[in-house]
């Protein structure tokens, strides 16, 4: 059974409030940047970062993250401003994770795989003042910055694994700045633990992204919640297979160094490279999206070698098949299943394992796993309600609703947008948008996002269940569905469907498949095949597909 | 090197300060309370408590601890008031952890060693509305409540693992009250996180016991301090050798349970309940002081269990010699040196392993890990001071300071003694009264008590080194010196020294037997032969001895 839980203060009459309050000797600000100088001083020739041919101890890596910080400030950034990132998995983008807080700025890695508009449109929103760009970017952002009226100044990052061309945009270099910058300079700390530490745009699958903002208290304690979640020991090996722009590799740029552990670099997310890491660096963890799975699964005897650590993955997104489990498994790689979103620092649940369900058969088992399970201990509330009156759904297994989140996972908020900050926390709780189920042992399983369910003679259906069907059929590799508006139902079902190379499954077969598998009033009517479009960060573009389902039900 | 820090705000005209303020729905305060809640609705069949046959799962043990809560309002306890604890370390003390501060009220964990008057003083000092009780301690219990002029609501507790016999104080048992209390009350959570969590009262070596008041968000950080100092996994196993009233039991009875791992009571703590936990609910974590590392390497055969885990020990107080660390590890335990005090939620600092010790000698390996250490990841700050300028000493492994510690670690101040509290954080440090040297390293060694040290011809002998010399000793099982007021010197040593049983060694043969250890102006002038007079927790009363010494110079 979940507690509630209601609050209480003690009187001004209580012993307890009196004569007891902070002071510089019993209260520090929460922030994650002092995690470096801890490991730094404890460790300092333990290995911090290796990228190619670079291995960096400790001692040297925090001696850059404060160089970092002075050259930043020596160019006149100001507490409260914004430091943008536009880098790869890369030691600057770690760097900047200490360097850009601790001269008391904001940290804002970009998604590089946005066009020059999405750009534009971040670098004029987060306002920012300098902009720390990798070469191999620089056609992108040379166009981007055309864009955007206010100044910024542009710092090349010329990393010698780059194969180049090596395009600068700005007068100075990344390496430049460090070397004429003091070793010695005093790092800020935060004066109130709930300053900002970090802006991270969504990827804005409708209209323009908004900049969702971190803060040295959440940095803090999510940092600390990816060591409870994976149970992790001192100095784990992590290597670097998903993005830092991504809700700040979530967190991990701290938590690593909260454990003293090395960041194997990865400029390239390819089966080799993770495989020689594997191999030659001794990784034990790593994240990454299901495609990184499949890289790893499918990859070719060549790029395959062989590792003796037991090694531990979280993947977020969509949950892996039985199948691909199995395979993770016997590769030596133990998945664990999370689910969040950039507004709550990335991951804020987890599958939870039970002993028991190793006794379950394979197919049972990855139900089980392919849940979005349970609260993260630094989440201190999850629930999946009815969003018009905030009253939690029944455990059953089966009553949608929206899934709710509250504490410390949550952002400050979206950057100049109180409207949309509001929006997201009415009611006291963070509105997720996804919609789930609860399961009885209080397990949430998402069912679809809010704005994806479609709505079929009043009966609600899942676009998650039905793709889940598309995707059992042989041929199908790719498979997305929206409304079709429909005089009689309201709405029916829609698929874009992409077929493997070769494959020549028709209309009617792939409806037929369908009929065998989810009930009928869910089966598509119409079936389009072809490619999917897609965001940068790989999110199928819905909006478009109900255009497109627009035009046909008007045909 | 140490990184210095200074502190930033960022100023009202930062976009990222404005309209991104704390809500119901991203800050919830920190509490360890809320951990409880979390594992038993993850894992409610899970083992939480083993005691004797009693074996408690976790959501019976939520729910025990919310009766509890329920039944202390019903007796009328009000948010910020005390509720005093007398008992071993059985179920009841772990509920308490939880039940009191649900209802809003501070936990009293009371020191079962303390005479009559002790305990009537911190049942009046600490102004506790309700004792729970265990039946073993009703006579000084008895003894103690007839001095104390302020009502006390007695409960007591009849544990069934105690033999008896159960004299009764009260009008009612624990178990009685739990049975009659509503198991779905709703537990109250701090509405401030700085609210007090628990009072502990110092051992009192000199003058009344002063208490110390613990908050919520220093319990949270703290027990998952533990965690990160250990790398400890899920499902921990966690014999409580160590009393739960020293320190909150260090924070386990919350870090046990975010880990979602076993609690194993134990009354007593003997050679022989040791080695059957570790054999038979496989034991992976303890805690205590050497004694209890001597009780177990001097165990009889027949005491004796073999156990196949890795088993990971914390020992707080005096550095274990290198014989010691070596049997300890035959025996399959892996000690962690660690040290702290009341006023800092015990052990701060922790002498952090280092890989490149394991190819030094014994002996040598052993004076690193005698070493106190660096700081614990939740300790914000540490440095050993000249108290007088607040300056660090240079890090030389000679230059004698005071250790100072500033952070979350550090209590919310003592209870009702505002100067006390002051003098404590004179400086914005808390003021641990522990002299030390820094080594090159940065690893801090506890060279004596600023009080202890002896300062002879103007040159400060360390107690604690002579006391080493003295213990080398073969005929010598317990030591300890003091200051022989010297017309000459100022000062010069007096040791008190206690020989194993039939030994006979005469003063001259002890002194000689320090004039080859130690240097000749720190070699006692005088020794003094007979067992040591001791505080409730075991620590010498040097004021005694320092009575008897001047007793001595004036002869």
């Amino acid at each position: 059974m979940t507690m509630d839980f209601r609050e209480v203060a003690h009187p001004p009459e209580s012993p307890y409030a009196q004569n007891l309050d902070r002071n510089a000797a019993n209260f520090a600000p929460l922030t994650p940047l002092t995690f470096l100088e801890r490991t730094a001083a404890v460790y300092p020739d333990r290995l911090a970062v290796v990228h190619g041919a670079t291995r960096l101890s400790y001692a040297a890596f925090a001696e850059r993250c404060r160089r970092l910080a002075a050259a930043l400030v020596g160019l006149g950034i100001a507490p409260g401003r914004t430091v943008a990132v536009m880098a790869p998995n890369i030691p600057a983008m770690l760097e900047a994770h200490y360097g850009v807080p601790m001269a008391g700025a904001v940290l804002n890695a970009l998604n590089y795989r946005l066009d020059a508009a999405s750009i534009a449109f971040i670098l004029e929103h987060g306002e920012a003042d300098i902009l720390l760009s990798d070469t191999e970017f620089a056609p992108v952002i040379r166009e981007a910055l055309a864009q955007v009226t206010r100044p910024i100044r542009v710092v090349d990052i010329v990393d010698p694994e780059h194969p180049g061309p090596h395009t600068l945009l700005g007068e100075t270099t990344y390496e430049a700045i460090l070397e004429g910058a003091d070793p010695a300079f005093v790092p800020f700390l935060p004066e109130d633990e709930w300053q900002a530490i970090a802006l991270n745009y969504t990827s804005g699958t409708t209209g323009n992204p908004k900049g969702v903002v971190y803060h040295h208290r959440g940095a803090h304690l999510n940092a600390v919640g990816n060591v409870l979640v994976w149970g992790m020991g001192h100095h784990p090996v992590y290597l670097w297979t998903l993005p830092m722009f991504h809700c700040n590799g979530w967190c991990f740029p701290w938590t690593i160094v909260l454990q003293a552990g090395t960041h194997v670099c990865l400029r390239k997310v390819e089966a080799a490279s993770i495989f020689h890491a594997l191999a030659l660096e001794g990784v034990t963890h790593l994240c990454g999206a299901p495609v990184v799975m499949g890289m790893l699964l499918n990859a070719r005897p060549e790029e395959r070698r062989d590792f003796p650590q037991h090694v531990k993955m979280m993947t977020a997104a969509s949950a892996p098949p039985a199948a691909v489990l199995q395979k993770m498994e016997a590769l030596g790689i133990e998945v664990t299943h999370v689910y969040g979103l950039t507004e709550v620092y990335g991951p804020a649940t987890v599958c939870a394992f039970h002993e028991a369900w190793r006794s379950l058969s394979a197919t049972e088992r990855a139900a089980k796993l392919a849940r979005q399970g349970v609260r993260y201990p630094v989440l201190e509330g999850l629930d999946v309600m009815d969003p018009s009156t905030m009253t939690p759904v029944p455990a059953d297994g089966a009553t949608i609703g929206e899934i709710m989140m509250r504490g410390h996972d949550v952002m400050k908020g979206y950057l100049k947008n109180p409207s949309a900050t509001a929006q997201a926390f009415a009611g006291g709780w963070f509105h997720t948008g996804d919609l789930a189920v609860k399961h009885e042992d209080g397990y949430v399983e998402i069912k679809d996002r809010s704005k994806d369910i479609i709505i079929s003679g009043g009966e609600n259906i899942s676009s998650i269940e039905v793709e889940g069907a598309l995707y059992r059929h042989a041929d199908v590799i790719d498979a997305a569905v929206v409304a079709l508006p429909d005089e009689k139902w309201g709405e029916t079902v829609c698929a874009f469907v992409t077929l493997r190379e070769g494959a020549v499954a028709s209309e009617s077969s792939i409806i037929a498949h369908c009929r065998n598998e989810i009930a009928g009033f869910k089966v598509p009517r119409r079936i389009v095949f072809g490619p999917l479009p897609k965001t940068s960060t790989g999110k199928v573009q819905k909006f478009q597909l109900r255009e497109t389902a627009a035009k046909l039900a008007n045909d």
